[in-house]
């Protein structure tokens, strides 16, 4: 059976998890064998609200049972496995309380930006901007592919950030950078009465004009699995796709692993990196 | 300058409307003239809760100014004269807090059952199932077209709805039939702590079982033009149309008008009537 | 250490409950033994959404200890019993969304109609009228002594409520008795748009005109313990006193115990009736 | 007939108010004159979301008769005058959604801490704690009797603000100062997942962490005189009295205003200073 599991834990129960993201603690694999509890050692919990420990990295993992989800047929390892990274864009949407009445504005366009206008979409946002900086090709055509109705690009990292025709009040700005800069952004854009929602975590600490918009921090996510395993099931039906946001794939023997890392850390084309264990 | 007006009403400062519903208080036109209100004696403020005033089957209608809203380029005047159905929708909808994480049931697939879909859809609505009663052919297509994930047939009048089968949790019941067969039906579908809409006005006096379920009661709409309006014009992004709905289309000549009430009232194939003026 | 259980059940881990209702899933008592689960045999569970089991009524009981609640220094043992009945009304103040801008009409002075009262009171709610029924004196001065705003008093058993005067408007109203009689006039009552509350369940199936009324039906409570053990600390400050709903208290010999169900069976001024055991 | 206006303008229809505050946008009085719009000027519409015209400071005020509340008979001209700072703190406990279940920490014992110590009352909040600096005995005393379950008291002004022992849960912090100091504080004392509601604004600029906490930005109030004066009204049947909070009262010839200038400026012990004109 094809399965899911919760983040970053290596307290497993599962066996051969045949795909992972690049940090580790996105995967989905086939269930080898179940055992009980018993008389094993269990290192510890999966992460909850500390660092996490990245541990599906390799050819089998263990992981609890009661944190595995069934994948649904239609849906393969490397769909599942984008189950975490989607899971902060669903966690954010719900805290932002987004939906069909409120236009969004979603600053960055990494992975985390554009898992969060996928999450928007879901919740039936019906105009969705987002802000691309240092305009890259890719990024640009993956936008317009997961279906920001307009695409804002800045030229410099992040410093001048200056947004001047959006052409529909924005409700929401989801920070997905976190910088002081992005978040001065947010509060300038964002209607009177909105919210910024801080998705990011660019900078600890910033200088900001604190006006009566509403600013929402958000950290990770929770009970969000099966809502992103119905997301991706009904996206077949709706032609809501997640595989554009995996650009690289990669074997796992010495040599893959040493391109993968350096296709992540220099080529800023690549998105999500997979490997296929 | 096409627009479309808040239903109903023989109050009018819109002239020549060009395309009108078969009863006559769903209607968009052409804007030909603006006069001033002053001198100029209004019968009547527009229903609100009240039974409407069915005033748009005219080669001219008048209409106040504020209650006009601009139609989209890309929104032809049969879509905009669908505002007015497809605002129930959205009003319940609303009335019941549909979005993606509420699986939905929708009794009955007469118009409203369906623009009931149609709105839940927009809200993001992750699964819908639609219970099609009397079986017939043309209505069952519009359902499968508008996106029903399950179809549940019933074979007679409202008289022996009863639902097996549905695969799915049920969190909210549409019942857009309003009979106290569909209700007891809703109540008896809707899991435990979920709400029942009632949405149809079958049986004025219903005798119910009433549980720990939320029966939450609908009038007609407000404040939606605006949504329906950006529904319209966003259903061309993501090839949500209403125009199936729209089944017959007729002129206003006394020959045309006689044909289109008696294809309304014998053929149950129809679903929305149309004119043209 | 004082402490207050959940209602109901013959699982315990407490011992020598000092006090309890006349029914027997009301309880508060001091814990005098702490005994590990292993090796023990656990009758049931606790009542969730069965009908309860009325265990409380003996000299000893014994109480999971995960379901007990160290009563606060200034709350007493009867008070603390108090919790199970409070509850019902804290858990319909909860769903039916009561607070500082909303009127609130109690329909049904028993225990329930009166712990729904102050439960509103807590909420915020600033004007509560109840209603009472055959006008019994020793209910219709603790109405007062609780803090209605205003007292409609109706007649004849459940027959001809009637509410001519009521002199606000009224948003949400409780119906605590939940006969079909007073839910029509619950429905009447209510202003357009409100939401009416089925607390009692006096009738199981009911014949009413349901309308755009919200109807909210509640069942028993849920996470509701610390809240009313707050609600009874704080109420020590604010002059909130739950003890005039205890009229009568008995002992737990074989005579005392005959008197305390007549007198809960014959009197009707009797509200809760406790036994110190 | 006694009535109290919305805030600030001096656009009026009221004539000869008696009771002013300091500001002068605080005011009640009686109605002596009601005239018709018709060919009189109106020099500006009253304080929205601009600085406020503060023109109560006279004799004789004029106001738009659809922005003036008619005064309960148990509510006094100086009670009324109070309106407008309790509205504050209402909207303030409104946005952040203060209730029976939060635990309120207000940073701040000003005019506006106290009044909204005293809203977050009127919606039920179980435990108020207040922050007081530069220990004041008359605030200190006003703060204990308007309610408050907790005091904690700082020495320097604003500099060293630091929270120890609390004893309780911060659900909602509602910073009344507003000064950088006093939110870090605030997002530092609410717990994981709380709000800190900004209803000061000492520093325009700040520089904060922020973090999964929201934080809601508050400016003036709307739609808060009725429930002000239900609040008000109710308030005698309570014991919930807003006369502490107005500490002086002058008389309108030159040298009292004066004195009230002076008294105002100087004095700390002043809260709320009153005209009587």
């Amino acid at each position: 059976m094809k399965a899911v599991g919760i983040c970053g834990s290596d307290v497993h129960y599962l066996k051969t998890m045949r795909c992972a993201d690049f940090i580790g603690h996105e995967c989905a694999g086939v269930i080898e064998e179940m055992q009980p509890l018993q008389g094993r050692k269990i290192p510890s919990l999966p992460c909850a609200r500390t660092p996490p420990v990245h541990g599906s990295l390799a050819n089998q993992v263990v992981h609890p049972a009661d944190m595995c989800f069934k994948l649904p047929d239609n849906v393969s390892l490397e769909e599942g496995a984008m189950c975490e990274p989607l899971s902060v864009g669903v966690h954010a949407c719900r805290r932002a309380e987004v939906g069909p009445e409120t236009n969004v504005l979603v600053m960055g366009d990494g992975p985390i930006g554009l898992v969060t206008m996928l999450a928007a979409r879901a919740f039936g946002v019906p105009r969705i901007v987002i802000v691309v900086v240092d305009v890259d090709d890719n990024r640009l055509s993956v936008s317009k592919q997961l279906g920001a109705d307009g695409i804002v690009k800045v030229t410099t990292s992040l410093e001048d950030v200056e947004i001047k025709a959006i052409g529909s009040t924005i409700d929401v700005t989801s920070d997905c950078a976190g910088f002081n800069k992005t978040m001065s952004t947010a509060l300038a854009t964002t209607r009177c009465g909105g919210k910024v929602c801080l998705v990011g975590m660019g900078h600890g600490i910033m200088t900001l004009p604190l006006t009566q918009l509403q600013v929402v921090g958000v950290f990770r996510h929770k009970n969000t699995w099966p809502f992103c395993l119905e997301f991706l099931t009904r996206g077949k039906i709706d032609h809501i796709d997640v595989t554009p946001l995996i650009t690289h794939r990669f074997g796992f023997c010495q040599k893959e692993v040493e391109n993968a890392f350096e296709t992540s850390a220099c080529g800023s084309n690549a998105i999500k990196v997979m490997f296929n264990l």
